[in-house]
Order: structure tokens, then sequence, then C-alpha cells
């Protein structure tokens, strides 16, 4: 893989925990971050690792997420609280959300906790599977920045806004984290950079016309003509295009509207991230023994495995499984980081004042890159 | 419309109200049972109204629905509940189950109930307004008999496994009620009666390849040859189609798996239906001041239906807001009933003995209909 090096994990740990110490944060949430940020690399979703070190730097440089942030309960039942985040990083306050529903749920067996005036948090997933972990069955929510296009309109009024659900299985549980769109931005910008046309039912341009042209569609949400990216189901209500968008205000519902927080259209507006949670966690246990329900569940999950495939298919994933592969593979092999963002960290580590060779090597030295924001 | 007949709301209910105690059902199941099924006639989702009572009475018959059964509650909580069904009809003991959750959650704030060993039970959508009816957050859920294959595969493994999540909104709730599968059978059943290709990403043939051939889809599926319904997403991961698996796998962890029920694949096998629900509901009391939640939804879902539309289109519609019209509509100008609903309803009146004339008018006696049933 010419594009990229090779760090083994823990070397990228040690940077990124550095580096967030460096930026301001204590000790343990700078790990909290890391840990986030490292478990989508581990699991062979670059977008949401390394690659957002860079944006996560210039949202706490123009103030949008402060480092500082103090962030408080402003409603609390037994079984819920709404935390408004005052703008702290997504994945300290996440954190702690998704720890404090996980409390909660220990006592009363089940227990949900919202998040306002938050920022990013990175994947869906971790915050859900902080509960399968311990035996619960996690669900994580967010909305983020506009760009889902309801059902016949031409302008984003949600967000890509994913759900995550765990659940305990064996040999590995079932993680199921998945934008409520069709696809991503990111892979609108893969296809952009291979000049490949885009799928239909992806995107629409600003007139709300479904289009194949990634750069143009790119562009018009950059410079917020209209357009934007479909929800799963694509253009038309044929093809279940009403069914994404109605998960994708499921999100909503459990984020920006119980929270009395900003919905998907209004976020990133006054300088301000404006992004919300939710978090649920529910104990097994509340319906039958937990050890019963689980191994009910992972026959399941082998039966779909075992069942037979399409013509010219070899696998069937049960979801999570991809992730658990690429977890092994990476903590055996090491991550390997495109060496765009090899340059961004080494420009970052540079600005941060920490010793380049010592943390990501030589080599990293040598590396053009694409034009730094450091410059 | 020629191929349907008119009646007042009030005289198809008394009809349905009637024939279910005939069934056996005592004077409040037949009302719920009733109140279930023209629910869905009158938000215009024929599929799962009137148009079902033949496959109720056979169900009924075969003893596959077992009139008299007696729910039994196997495990409680503050927070949940654990319900054997004993094969009972599906919407009497699913009503329950929605009260009892609905309770649960008056008192502390959420709660889930889930159901095993039931039948099918209408339109999701029903219970979770109970919920939304009191002002409260309601979500249903419910698996099916197989007909979803999972992504990359040529078995049903899933069902049509609809969720339905109702919340308070003015002037009408947030109603959100879809299959997790792309379409539902009834359209493929559809376009086959009209000669209609299916759309691509619809369903597979029994080799797992696509397939746009209804009568061959349909034949695969009766025959239990392989094929099915794609999940929402449709044929490929490209589209999403691990996203509409990985809902289609959310509606049996919250059915068939917490409950230690039958999964999908194994519903309607040995004479049982085996069918599994799930109910939540979450007081929005628990995150502040509901009438503050109700009003930022209701202004959120204004703004999506005042958002700019595509090119062609006059409406953004939200979630829920057909199904009112729909109902408004019906209310006042009667439901229109197919020719052949309305002889397999004649027929089953006299099977019944009960006075056609006065149930369902003159006209229905001279209605020839398909092959009836119960000749």
């Amino acid at each position: 893989m010419d594009n990229y090096m090779n760090y083994p994990y823990e070397k990228i740990k040690k940077f990124c925990e550095d580096a967030f110490e460096k930026f301001g944060f204590n000790k343990e949430e700078a790990r909290i971050i890391t840990d986030v940020l490292l478990l989508s690399d581990l699991f062979g979703i670059e977008s949401h690792g390394t690659q957002r070190l860079v944006r996560y730097h210039k949202s706490i440089e123009k103030g949008m997420i402060k480092v500082d942030a103090k962030p408080e309960t402003v409603f609390e039942t037994p079984v819920s609280a709404v935390i408004d985040a005052k703008d702290g990083m997504g994945q300290v306050v996440a954190y702690r959300a998704m720890e404090l529903a996980i409390e909660k749920a220990r006592k009363v067996g089940m227990a949900f906790v919202t998040v306002r005036n938050s920022n990013h948090y990175g994947i869906a997933g971790y915050y859900a599977k902080m509960a399968s972990d311990q035996g619960l069955i996690g669900i994580s929510t967010t909305n983020t920045n506009p760009i889902m296009v309801p059902t016949y309109g031409r302008k984003a009024m949600l967000g890509t806004n994913p759900i995550a659900i765990a659940f305990p299985a064996e040999p590995y549980p079932f993680l199921f984290d998945a934008s409520t769109t069709v696809v991503t931005r990111g892979k609108l910008e893969v296809y952009n950079k291979l000049d490949k046309p885009l799928h239909d039912g992806w995107a629409i341009d600003a007139t709300g016309n479904g289009s194949t042209d990634a750069a143009n569609v790119l562009r018009c949400i950059n410079d917020h003509l209209g357009g934007g990216i479909l929800p799963l189901g694509g253009i038309s209500e044929d093809t279940g295009s009403h069914k994404g968008y109605g998960w994708g205000m499921v999100a909503e519902l459990f984020t920006s509207i119980v929270s009395l927080g900003t919905t998907s259209d209004k976020t990133g507006s006054g300088g301000k991230g404006g992004i919300c949670h939710g978090f649920f966690v529910m104990d097994p246990a509340i319906c039958g023994d937990p050890d019963a329900i689980k191994a009910h569940l992972s026959a399941y999950l082998k039966e779909l495995r075992d069942a037979p495939k399409a013509e010219g298919q070899t696998r069937i994933y049960t979801h999570g499984e991809k992730e658990v592969f690429a977890m092994q593979d990476r903590l055996k092999n090491g991550i390997n980081v495109n060496i765009n963002t090899v340059a961004e960290m080494r420009d970052m580590a540079q600005y941060l004042g920490m010793d380049v060779v010592a943390y990501l090597g030589e080599e990293a030295l040598s590396i053009k890159g694409k034009e730094s924001v450091y410059k």
C-alpha cells in the first residue's frame, strides 16, 4: 500500500493521547477521545479515526469545541438525564453520558440519557459497545450537520443521523452502526477523487433531481446551494426513501427533540456545533435469564451466517462481524494510515511542539502530503 | 371506482365486531380486533384491514389462532414484562401488552413489554399510536413469517419485521410505521396482477439473483424454493442493503430474542404462528417539560413540510400525515372496500349465520368475487 504508512496501534495511541493533552484535555479525557477515534481505525472505518484529527483541532481553535467545558446535568430522574455539554468535546461528554445510562440501567433495568450543545462524537457504535461490553443492550445515536434531504425535498434538513445498537452475543456481539442516509459524505468524496459516477439514488443536486456527478453535488452542498445525500432507500418512495427519512427522524427525536437541543438543520450556526446525542441502555435481565437470551441470539446469528448464499457470494455477515475481524488484524499487524493523514499528524506534532521522529518515525519528516492546514 | 363498494365506517365496524363475537371472542376482544383492523382501512393501508378477515378466519379454523387463549405473564419487573400469548389472537394480546407498557411507563418513566407465541397483530403503528394518544412516546415492533433475505443470501431468514414509532406533536403526531424490507409482499402481488416488472432491488429469485419477475419470485417464495424480498436498501451494500437487514435484526432482537421466542425463520411451523412482539413506552416528562418537547418537534415538522421541494414535487410529507388525511376522508366519505373483499365478507356472514343484507346491503348478494374459500 504505497499511500499508507503502517504503525503499531500503541504508537498511534500514544501520539493521540499526548496530542490531546497538549490541546488542554486532562489525561483521562485524552484517553477517552483517543479510544473513540482509534476504535474507528481498528474497525477499518478510516473516515472517523485519525483522519479526523485536523478537523477536531480546527474546531478547538475556532472555539466551536471548548476544551475546558464543564457539562451540566440539567434534568434528571432515576431512569434518565439531560446533559448540557456546554460546547465540550463530543467524545468526552458522550462517554460520560453512556456511563451514566449504564449506571442507571443497572439499578432500574433501563435508562435514557440525552445530550445537547455538544460536538461530533465519532462513531456511534463506540458508545453502544460500551453497554454490550458489560452484558447490556446499548443504543447510541446523534444528529449531525445537515446533509440528508427529506424525500421530495431539495434542501438538507437532517444529518447523516447514525444509530448504533449493540447486543451481547457469542463469539462476538451484534453491533449495528449505520447512518440513516444511503451513504455518507466520505463516500461521495472518494468517488469524486476517483472521478467515478455516483450510484443512482445516492444524491441530488440543487434542483432536487438525482445526480451522479460527485463534484457537482459536493459543490452544491459546500456552497449551500441545496442538494445533498438521500435517505437510505434512495430518491423515491418506490425504493423506500421515506423509510430512511423516517429513521433519520427517529435519530432526531431521541437527540435534538427530547433534549430541547438544536435540530440538524440548525447545527453549526453561530460558531456553535449544537450537536445532540441520545443513549439508551437496557439490561436483558429485565426480560429473563441474560445467558439464555445471549445464547438464543448467538444461535440465530450462526444460522444467518450459515444460511444459503446468493449465486457468486461466499458469505453472509452478521452486524459487527467485519469490525471484529478488522480489529484482530490491526491489533496484530498495525494500522495503515494514509500518508496525507500522517503528514497532518506530523504538522500537528510540530505545531504542538512534539518530537516528530519519536512519535511518527524518521519517514514522516519527508512526506509531502496535501497542502497543510498548519502552514 | 368500479371494483369497490363504499360503506360508512360504522357499518363495517358493526360487521367486524359481530363477526369476531361469533368466532368466540368476547365483546371487548371483538372491539379491539376490529379497531386495529379498521384503523388500517382508515389509514388507507388496504392490505392490513378487512382484506385480512379471511386470513384470520382460516387461522382460527386451523387452530393456529386460539380464540380462548389465556395469555400469561411469565416474567415481570417494574419496567418490563414478558407475556406468553399461548397462541392467542395477536391484536388482543398486543393491545394488553401495550396497555401494560403504558401503565408501567406512567409509574417509572419508561417500560418494555415483549410477547411470544402470538400471531400477526395487524399494523404496528396502532400500538405505537396508543402511547402517543396519551402524550407518550410509543414504539411497537413484531417479527413475521420469513420473507426478508439477508444481504448476499438466497433464503428468507427474517420477516418484513415492521417497526413503528409515535411521538406526540401538533397538529398531528409523528407516526413512522414501516417494514424493514424494501417493500412488502402485497406490493409484489399487486405488480403480479398488473403484469408489471418489479423495480430493481426489490426481490431475488431462488438463485439469489435480483429478479423483476413478480410471478417467479412469488412462486419461489410460495413453494419454499428460496428467494424473497430484499431489505430496505436493496440487493447490495452499495445501496445500503446491510442497513435494512440491520433494522430487520433490530426488530428481531426486541421481539423473538429478548422474549426467548421464535425467530422469524421458524415461525409458522408445527401449526403454530409463533409470532413475537415488542412494545416500548417512554414518558417525555423524563426529559423535561412534555409541552415544550412537543412544541419543539411540532416546529421542526412544520419546517420540514415548508422546506424547498424538489423540481416537480409539490409536497414534503412528515410521517403520519398521509394517514391523518386518509382517516379524515374515510370517516367522512366512507371506506371503499374491494368487491372481492365484500364477497369474502358476505360469504363469511353466511358462514356465521349473519344477515347479509342487513350488514352489507342488497348489492353484496350479487357480487361474484373470486373463488370463495367458504365454498
